[in-house]
């Protein structure tokens, strides 16, 4: 499938202009950016030519952090305390989880994510040949992260290591665990030594909550990030996510080994976990990505919120406006979030990079009148203003409209199996 | 015009639970809620009958806080100091406007509005001739709040309570200045003066800033709502925009005086002049409204961002999650920004209430599966559940389409004026 983009702005990411022009890509690639003769464009054939009428092109945002398959806990119980909401709420319905209901949730998850301009999604969560299942129906790039813990998970770890990096073209896996608050010291050796054998990243929860910390301190005397840098488990890269209580030595130690922090404020507002300061990691030098964690705790799947909230909210903490440039939260959504996954070929637009493209909509009046696109898309942007998502050279939601799922069967059946769930 | 909604979930904001059912207008107003039989139904000539599908109709959003003709200022200088952003940036490019600039700066706000379920703004600015035709020509229900202040407006101040009070019935007008740092105690008195002389509640710009705040109790010794109070300024009640630096004793008097809180939470993050704390406003029985302030600060005229900052900051303050019940945020966005306004009709939805009606498209994936639908609509709504908006009975916008104003013409008027004023 060629598909000739024209009348296009398009913001690659390599910098924080628009260049004018257009976007052609043949198959999963993007093979033309630029302004062409018209002797090249005649020497092409397209299946699809479409005009973007000035509209924007730009990469897709990698959700660097969720849990897709817990749509069926979004609003169910959110007056509850965190423990009651976990134990009472959340453990036992996930405990009837099952592959069949994991593709159901993840596959809503995944229209919501089309729908709102998410490539691909870093998704910490079981079940998973369920959720490769709905990725593979859908056409949604998925990285998983494991969740091992001293609960189940750290045994399989190579297994599912081996078999989901082997399960197609839009999977992925790396290896991890849920958290060290949840994973014995002898369980995370034991996962470090997979990540030692394969010369692999590793990435877990890590300092979401203040009593997280204090219990890691209690426990090893040591922050989870020194305890996890002290075990080798960052000898190969990789990273955390939340990352909300994060001294200055975690902040070094993250810099010096280039470790990835992806935060999830929205969530740690709605669970009154704390406030990321995104300017003191990017003072000290720390890449960042964006994830909107997982339906039961934010509860959208929503790049939009998340963008305003890393944009905005160490202004507060800093006393200063501004002290985070939008730049930095597009790039930590767009082209961070693909590095943390290993998708090297997501991050930018490009000849030759994969083609995961959103189109914004310049005609929402949010976007009026035409100002300095990247602060007008961070601060003032939401959902609404997604006109189309392609993943790997394929358009996947268009004008309202999902190519390839059929969304009012997908709302029955989520409906039917959450009622089971809950029940 | 009569019209029937059928097919519908409603929920009337009297309590947290939708009713199935039907709704109809007549008119400006709503003329039925309930079941109806057969018979009822055959009774009426209904000029349009729309099947709902189970969508939720709602009272629109009230923004209860706005400048809505700074659309030209959108994304301008977000990077500017505050000082430098109102002295070198804004107040310069305000010097040039006039009717026919706040007339098109104004209906592009009303666009954004009316296509994110916003049904009435309470409007602080000048060049008001403007605002009230871009208001006429939308179908937009604008109230102005006076921003006299010592570089203008006080000695206009009666004028145009009885003018624009006097301007058709979208139109309202209140009493108030812009701000105790912008306007000396004599002019405040003399405004002060005019309230008395109608018996009318007065509104103003209140401990937005910690430094505003340290200014006012330089100069008199006591805070800005100590002063007001006073001053005889809220002796016929009113309220205050902003509301971040409120102590228990402001609390005690907004609460005892009956007077209303407007909370902007976006803009505070995003200028840096911190949280309101909205727990404590609640636990002080004060009651509230929420607004979007201008786009030049915000950048967004988004009141489902401004419910979720409202909805979950308070958890940060306290830590504590759920700190705020979302129905109460819901009731603010609502209900009570119609009270502020004097919209007393415009408040729930009831049978001869305003047809200020929203509907929102449960068929959005972030409304799935269904679930606590206050709670789903504050934690994970935005504008993109939006499907309908009517004011004054009149359907203004409707999936996707606007009915009263050509869009592309607006962005196109929009552009060349604010070329103009941004040059």
């Amino acid at each position: 499938m060629n598909i000739r983009f024209y009348n296009a702005r398009i913001l690659t990411m390599e910098s924080r202009e628009l260049i004018k022009g257009e976007l052609w890509t043949s198959d999963d690639r993007i093979s033309f950016i630029g302004t062409p003769s018209e002797e090249e464009i005649s020497k092409e054939s397209f299946d699809r030519q479409i005009d973007c009428e000035g509209n924007v092109l730009m990469p897709g945002f990698k959700n660097a952090h969720t849990h897709s398959a817990m749509t069926f806990s979004r609003s169910v119980a959110d007056s509850y305390e965190l423990n009651d909401w976990l134990y009472k709420a959340i453990f036992p319905m996930e405990a009837k989880l099952n592959d069949s209901y994991t593709y159901t949730f993840s596959k809503l998850a995944f229209a919501e994510y089309v729908k709102s301009g998410i490539t691909a999604d870093f998704d910490m969560y079981f079940h998973l040949d369920g959720i490769v299942k709905a990725s593979n129906e859908v056409g949604m790039r998925t990285v998983f992260c494991s969740s091992a813990n001293d609960f189940g998970g750290i045994d399989r770890l190579e297994d599912e290591y081996l078999k989901y990096n082997d399960a197609g073209e839009l999977i992925g896996y790396k290896l991890g665990i849920h958290a060290e608050y949840t994973t014995s010291k002898e369980n995370i050796a034991k996962a470090v030594e997979v990540a030692h054998k394969y010369r692999a990243p590793m990435f877990t929860h890590i300092s979401e909550t203040k009593s997280e910390n204090l219990g890691c301190i209690e426990r090893y005397g040591m922050t989870p990030v020194e305890l996890f840098d002290k075990m080798g488990f960052y000898d190969y890269g990789g990273g955390g996510f939340h990352c909300v209580w994060f001294n200055e030595n975690d902040r070094r130690i993250f810099s010096e080994k280039g470790l990835y922090a992806v935060f999830n404020a929205a969530s740690n507002l709605k669970l009154a976990s704390g406030v990321p300061d995104v300017s003191s990691f990017i003072g000290d030098g720390v890449s960042f990505g964006i994830g909107t964690d997982g339906a039961g705790s934010n509860n959208s799947l929503n790049m939009f919120k998340e963008m305003f909230l890393c944009a905005t909210q160490s202004n507060i903490l800093r006393d200063k406006s501004y002290s985070v440039d939008p730049f930095d939260v597009l790039k930590a959504a767009c082209c961070t979030g693909a590095k943390i996954m290993g998708l090297d070929d997501c991050d930018i637009l490009a000849k030759g990079k994969k083609a995961d493209i959103i189109m914004i909509d310049m005609k929402d009046p949010s976007m009026q009148p035409e100002s300095v696109f990247v602060d007008n898309l961070v601060f003032s942007g939401d959902t609404s203003v997604v006109k189309m998502t392609m993943i790997n050279g394929k358009i996947l939601y268009e004008n309202g409209s999902f190519t390839t799922v059929d969304i009012d069967s997908l709302y029955e059946e989520a409906r039917i199996k959450a009622g089971e769930i809950r029940a």
